[in-house]
């Protein structure tokens, strides 16, 4: 067992209607000007934000829009946003939309606040001294970042994609309305509960530190994002569903299933990061298909938690050999994607890379992690590349 | 289910010698003068003060000392701690203790920076407007006060115990070091341990609006104190048992097993708390001695609940009727009060209350409660009432 920090300071208000609370919300963390941060129309036409600056108008607070955010947000919108700031003289950011438009305002606030380019945190060169005071109207759940330190940034130029984490780029509170999240897309929903369970299970697979406590609680919310995602796959406008999820995305990467452990492995992620840099894959539906072929690579390596996770989130029985119940749970976890749509390898992702492209893919896995990374296992390149070979 | 407020910013600091972090984080959070309150000579004793104050002065902080903060902290020592803040121009409060130092460092806390008596917070006559900020170093894992928003205050004139909750009051950051624990004596750690679940089972016995992640996540929690209360019973100094015990403490009461539902039942609290007022009896072992009478009192108007707690927390197989699996459940807990040595009803509490006696609490918590009260059943003072008999 580990020590560990835990901190989240996040203010939830969690339920219908609650996006009519968020010009108290913004006044009682000293807002005064906001900048409301978004992505695409969908906000505009489905409604919401002409509830949200109705709300504004009402309590006379003053605001200004950039909307544009993307999917892995892109590093031009920040300066865009960083120089908008300083010319209005914003002292709050309003994020309404998914993971883009927070990342995309994490960045913005630690620009306006910090000397210098904003891309140095990015890339390792400085740490952030604070951010802008930040809220959050949150429409989609997959990335946590409404509650976690962490965001993600790429740089348009060779597409560098980066991430960066502070505590001061925790949001000051989050609005969660799971009844924003009932229009979305079937597949960007059952994206997000992948998102969401891999979070959880990255902190979960390792071979150090664990902490009975946290294990039993991940246990417990994987079982429910797994329960509910099947619903949603066949009843998306189910409400009691929908806020499981929506809660879970927040817990599953707040830092609260990974207390007491080694800090996980993220190799999953990682091996990820460089299919979706390659290809124009949505994240969930990457780790998704990236996930089996890694975890029958390491699971004799890491095989008490792959048993546990078969017994006690798959509902395996626990007959026969530790390695029989581990990879009949891995089974049940391919499965269990399948059931929602979501693709177990790179040809149901709908990619086809070449031996040269995985051996690159391979490649900058291992630059970006150091060489070698891991805790249910340690993979070194060539690993990475065996791993991306069997996910063809 | 229903919506709901979470909000959680007490930054944690666990593990092995923690404690030697306290000047960083008091600076942090903007203290330059320091009130360290304190309980009984146990954490002078033990060497804890000593490094806790070579550390401020290391790091030139300057602090008054003030212990005596009992079981039940009385209001005259939050008079005269207010008076020493004011007095001496204290900008930070550090509690070094259990739930009695922290909840009197929050009324002190609210004193200083309210006007007027700070009973009238207790009194339900006004609510604050803030609070000193406060940081804790835990030595005791029972009432979670070190990240929860409420405090318990006895007014020593006609010994009126009152509790009171505000976000402004709760701590800016913990310091839970699981070694600090280990010298407790075994009783004081089978209350805590006991304290701990009902916090959650407090949460977790309602009719309304139950959430599947909260519901998952607290069975979690509940398997994993009663595990490592046993644990602890025969081997008080096993680390990782102490760090399970402390860090479910936290999360035991400071909102996350209550997210999605109606608020809760609280009844067993409500009995046990004139018991309290009665006869000088530890909180933990007082709830132990009602729980069982409470609970085959209230069971089969909250037969799914109990048949679920039967199930997943006391693994009871699910044979039978449920009427039958439910009962099953409550024996087992009481067992498992047993196997910790806590009572299972008032005369192995050592309290023998007279019929008159017993009438009179029953009469007092009901006005408590405004008449009647609860979530699994509504009782009124005739049940109060049968339920005190029973648990003779």
């Amino acid at each position: 067992m580990f020590g560990f920090n835990y901190y989240t300071p996040t203010k939830v208000v969690f339920g219908k209607d609650t996006e009519l609370k968020v010009a108290d919300l913004i006044r009682e963390f000293g807002g005064t000007k906001v900048l409301i941060h978004y992505g695409g129309g969908s906000v505009i036409r489905s409604g919401l934000m002409q509830r949200v600056t109705d709300t504004l108008d009402g309590a006379g607070i003053q605001y200004v829009m950039l909307g544009g955010a993307v999917p892995n947000p892109h590093l031009g919108l920040v300066y865009e946003g960083i120089e908008l700031c300083r010319k209005e003289g914003i002292d709050f950011l309003l994020a309404v939309g998914g993971g883009s438009a927070i990342d995309s305002a994490k960045a913005i606030g630690y620009g306006v606040t910090n000397e210098g380019d904003v891309w140095d945190f990015y890339d390792r060169k400085r740490d952030v001294q604070a951010c802008l005071p930040l809220g959050v109207i949150l429409t989609l759940a997959a990335t946590g970042s409404e509650m976690s330190d962490s965001s993600v940034i790429t740089k348009e130029e060779g597409l560098v994609k980066r991430g960066y984490s502070s505590d001061h780029g925790r949001p000051k509170f989050a609005i969660m309305n799971p009844e924003l999240t009932m229009t979305l897309p079937d597949y960007q929903t059952a994206c997000g509960c992948t998102d969401i369970m891999m979070h959880t299970m990255e902190r979960y697979f390792t071979n150090g530190g664990n902490m009975e406590i946290t294990d039993s609680m991940a246990e417990g919310l994987l079982r429910t994002v797994k329960t509910n995602a099947q619903i949603l796959a066949k009843d998306p406008k189910n409400y009691d569903a929908r806020a499981e999820v929506m809660w879970a995305g927040s817990l599953a990467h707040n830092g609260l299933t990974g207390c007491g452990n080694d800090g996980g492995d993220w190799m999953t992620h990682m091996l990820e990061h460089e299919m979706g840099g390659l290809y124009d894959v949505a994240h969930g539906a990457g780790l998704a298909a990236i996930w089996g072929s890694w975890a029958r690579y390491v699971y004799k390596n890491c095989l008490p938690r792959f048993k546990r996770y078969a017994i006690n989130v798959m509902g395996v029985e626990p007959a026969g050999t530790d390695e029989e119940i581990a990879l009949k749970g891995i089974e049940a976890m391919e499965d269990f994607y399948r059931s929602i749509n979501m693709p177990t390898n790179m040809r149901e992702l709908g990619i086809s890379p070449t031996e040269e492209e995985l051996k690159d893919m391979a490649h900058k896995c291992s630059v970006s992690v150091g060489g070698a990374s891991g805790s249910a296992r340690v993979l070194n390149e060539e690993d990475m590349l065996a791993i991306y070979r069997a996910s063809m």
